[in-house]
């Protein structure tokens, strides 16, 4: 069933006059009539089961609220240093929306190679926005992920969060395997999470001290080397497996 | 440091003359001297600290075995219908390897709308192999997996196994969240499991059934709807999670 965000929109609107973008796939692309079924979320992050009812303006009344819960029980702010390539942005906010993050956050940090020009950003971002768009629609999410830039890691360090862990391939050598358990096990539904992740190079030793200072804990992810771009994807499917398959939350 | 693997040699060969790709890319690539120090993998999955005494050949003494473990404690193989396009089986065997597979199969499923050609199956395998070679030397894997192709399901649940797994993502509806907690703390150690994964379309009523005969349990991957290449992602990171994080085995 094709779902579509319709952020603007509450239910108190309906019937619902689609958005241009929206009316163009539903009609032109996938070649809806009228009686079609389609899935929508609206501004209240609420997914209901519609139906179209015209097609000049294409428009859609709701039928049914759809209740199963498809989000996981914490929100997670995945904060990412800039990578090399403009394909591995690309695909932490592809997978990282259907794994279930909430907001991306790309920051230079000191050995982030790639630099994103001040003139550039908001295209860029516009980009990686149109990715967890179709991304969160493809995976029936009823949140639409938000994709943000820091110039610094210190502006990433403002963002509030009830837990702060960084990812670093150090501690797995020091023992501290469990430490990612023992930060998942002590949320509470509700509450957020902040994972951050350093580029190709790492993070400095400056860097990490940083962190510490700001209460990050560091968390090992097993005893591979992960590429920059996959380290979050296991951060988050660690993260749906202890609180959404094993249900502690 | 730089890992490189050479299946064909055993530490009784000391000292090594590398293999000619080897040798091009540790001597001209990285501009190697006399003294270098790189890590080699051998044919018997055990990792050595070594160095470089001559480059013409470019030949290498063992120094040191590298004695951390990095392998998963059990071995997995993902079977994967035949996604649609060329780079989703290289996502999936660059990540997999990272996340530490030691098989890949790829097979034509009922709805695999892309089909290898005979012809070519051996070109796609040797450039999927090369894929696993260089995401194992990055991540510093001991074991480098191996690629393989078969034609059809039947073909695939020959395969022996100690747990075979097929991830479904009806199950989680139907409130199975806990099956693939239940099979990943039944392993023991050295044991294998098989986990298959169907094609963009889905597994069809009739593989499922024979998949069941077979004696595949269906787990689910959460609640949200996973592409095809990220459904094996989700299981290797949770694999880990389970069994190296949270210390079962």
């Amino acid at each position: 069933m094709q779902r579509y965000f319709l952020p603007e929109q509450t239910a108190t609107d309906t019937p619902l006059v689609l958005p241009a973008t929206v009316a163009h796939h539903l009609v032109t692309v996938l070649r809806a009539q009228v009686g079609t079924a389609v899935e929508v979320v609206l501004a209240d992050h609420q997914a209901y089961q519609a139906e179209v009812v015209a097609l000049t303006p294409a428009t859609i009344t709701l039928t049914a609220p759809l209740t199963s819960q498809v989000e996981l029980p914490v929100t997670v702010t995945l904060a990412c240093g800039l990578p090399k390539t403009k394909e591995k942005p690309e695909l932490i906010v592809q997978k990282g929306t259907e794994l279930g993050a909430h907001h991306f956050i790309f920051f230079e940090s000191e050995r982030s190679v790639s630099h994103w020009d001040a003139k550039k950003v908001a295209k860029k971002l516009d980009r990686l926005q149109k990715i967890a768009l179709g991304a969160a629609e493809q995976s029936h999410r009823t949140w639409l992920p938000t994709v943000e830039y820091r110039p610094n890691l210190a502006a990433v360090l403002k963002e509030p969060a009830d837990q702060r862990l960084v990812a670093w391939e150090e501690s797995a050598k020091q023992g501290e395997a469990a430490a990612l358990t023992q930060s998942l096990t002590s949320l509470q539904a509700g509450q957020s999470i902040l994972a951050l992740f350093g580029p190709e190079g790492g993070l400095t030793s400056a860097e990490v001290a940083a962190m510490t200072a700001a209460g990050f804990q560091a968390v090992g992810l097993g005893p591979r080397i992960l590429r920059t771009e996959t380290a979050p994807l296991y951060f988050l499917a660690a993260t749906s497996y202890q609180l959404e398959l094993q249900g502690n939350l």
